[in-house]
């Protein structure tokens, strides 16, 4: 884990193709295959370029570090291991998450052109990086997504004060004209990346994200960070949606539950669900599309909070962030850049 | 509406015979033919019996109103009217909703024996009660159970005062031994059935359920009533989830979106979306139930906060309530309760 330096990150803009061929250069050294290293260093620049730096160039040194470490296999494949009908299991054997969840996303697609809807569940992949990945794919070849994790234990349950759940992301794509509507959702109010950046910058954060020393809701990220007790969304409500989606990605891939994994040191051999729905199946493109357009046309009519303009819909960041930083590049934290081209 | 009274409710308890011999007796009064009284006299009776009253008891004399109003069929008949593979599209009819959601159940449950997993969407149905009633029902016939509806518009989304967005609740269950593992819920932090519960007791809410007049957080009902800014789960997350979920209820169904609902004065031509899987096509019973059984022993291992006994898994309580339910008898409102007597 690098050090978290005491002042705000200086933020360069890296053009796109030059993010995605310093990652394929890494990749290649690394010993990926040029087709695997292309495909990976394409979804971690996209990442990048739809404003998830998290998933994207943030994470890229410690997927690298994990490489080296033997926890991601780069030249596993995944297999099929079993068949039932529109649901199949899947086996990553520990390679790149990217690799096997993209694998697994056309499968998902594959079963839901046959049977209206399909369910894959991948078991021993990894991290997956950005979950809204597979939905924005799917959503785009118009079918809907519906994909959830598991992670490491790094959340209490409600009520607890130490980890037994993952924030296991949950998330969510409608195909929405030639974009999507993405939701991906960790169950934790806040990562620690963010409440970490927060105390960087010496700000609150904008709704309580956890509890302090003495066991009171707070804002304050230097003390959530210190207690370790990072609020579920919707306190009992996310707390028991982590479970749930930790249970069933746990049956659906024949995998490994949080509470197997968190006792490896770090994260890795994780249970995912991909599925997918053929809505073409159930209506003319045009029609669906109204519908949506309708749905989403009503919500812009909200009338907004004092001090705010808009409320936006799941995703809708994304397109701008994409849009934004397709033209004046993608910003990087110079300090991740600089040690990204000395890997 | 009943006028909500100055003092907190006196509570009584009825046999699960006696109320659902009661329930029988309105709804053969009001029309329905005996075979359908006694499944929604049963389902109404069961989710008080469960701890669920807001669903049953206390909602009963409202359905009965709404059976007056014409809003709900008493004689409609569900009907497919699509298929496609395992997806399949029904019409409601306007009937009553638990019996709607019963058919809807069934076949989703159906379709996942043929297909390994099955997705029905309800359109032109009404009020579901309790969407866990559902979710036990599949979990207990050895099936994984995902399901969700649309409601009318009752809360704001993020950044917004006013309401576009309804509390969609979301419905997961998982076979446990005999009983299940069932999460059901909306996406408002507190309904305002509880919020009102709470203002009548002069007690304020556990944590922060919406906004006051000033658009600070507060766990003070009256102030949340008054604002009408009920908060979702996780601010912005269940904001976008509650708007997802209403897109893929109105999609999968072919039916109406919480916008055009919310033109009625009522709540009824609701949409709705049954999942089932059946995971006896994934693994032997006992090695999925103890996957299961260790995933809940290591989370209620958690190490608890001050002041709190254990942690509890969605479906806990209402296994604990129904069994002392059973023993001692269901807990209503009086007032309630002679309402009915009296319809």
């Amino acid at each position: 884990m690098k050090t978290i330096p005491n002042t705000p990150p200086e933020i360069i803009r890296i053009p796109f193709d030059k993010m995605e061929k310093e990652f394929l250069r890494v990749l290649t050294k690394e010993g990926f295959t040029r087709e695997k290293a292309k495909v990976c260093a394409q979804i971690f620049t996209e990442n990048t370029l739809d404003g998830v730096a998290t998933h994207g160039v943030n994470r890229f040194p410690r997927f690298i570090k994990y490489v080296k470490d033997g926890h991601i296999h780069i030249h596993a494949v995944p297999t099929k291991q079993h068949r039932a009908g529109s649901v199949e299991q899947w086996d990553g054997h520990l390679g790149p998450g990217i690799l096997n969840a993209l694998v697994c996303t056309e499968r998902a697609i594959k079963l839901a052109q046959e049977y209206g809807i399909g369910c894959v569940g991948l078991r021993n992949t990894n991290h997956w990086m950005r979950g809204g990945t597979y939905a924005w794919k799917t959503a785009k070849a118009g079918f809907v997504f519906l994909g959830w994790t598991n992670t490491i234990a790094n959340m209490p349950a409600w009520g607890a004060v130490d980890y037994h759940l993952g924030n296991n992301p949950f998330v969510i794509g409608v195909p929405y004209n030639d974009e999507a509507i993405v939701l991906d959702m960790a169950m934790s109010q806040f990562s620690y990346g963010t409440m970490e950046a927060h105390k960087l910058r010496g700000a609150q954060l904008s709704v309580p994200g956890g509890y302090d020393a003495d066991g009171k809701l707070t804002t304050d990220p230097s003390a959530i960070l210190k207690s370790k007790r990072a609020l579920p969304i919707g306190y009992w409500k996310g707390s028991g949606l982590a479970l749930l989606l930790d249970i069933l990605a746990t049956i659906l891939s024949g995998g490994l539950p949080t509470a197997e994994i968190s006792k490896h040191d770090v994260e890795y051999a994780l249970s995912q669900v991909f599925i997918a729905i053929d809505i073409s199946q159930l209506g003319s493109n045009s029609a669906i599309a109204n519908t949506v357009n309708s749905i989403l046309q009503d919500y812009k009519n909200s009338k907004t909070a004092s001090g705010l303009q808009e409320v936006l819909y799941p995703g809708e960041r994304v397109v701008r962030s994409r849009k934004e930083n397709l033209k004046n590049g993608i910003p990087v934290d110079k300090i991740i850049w600089e040690g990204i081209q000395n890997l």
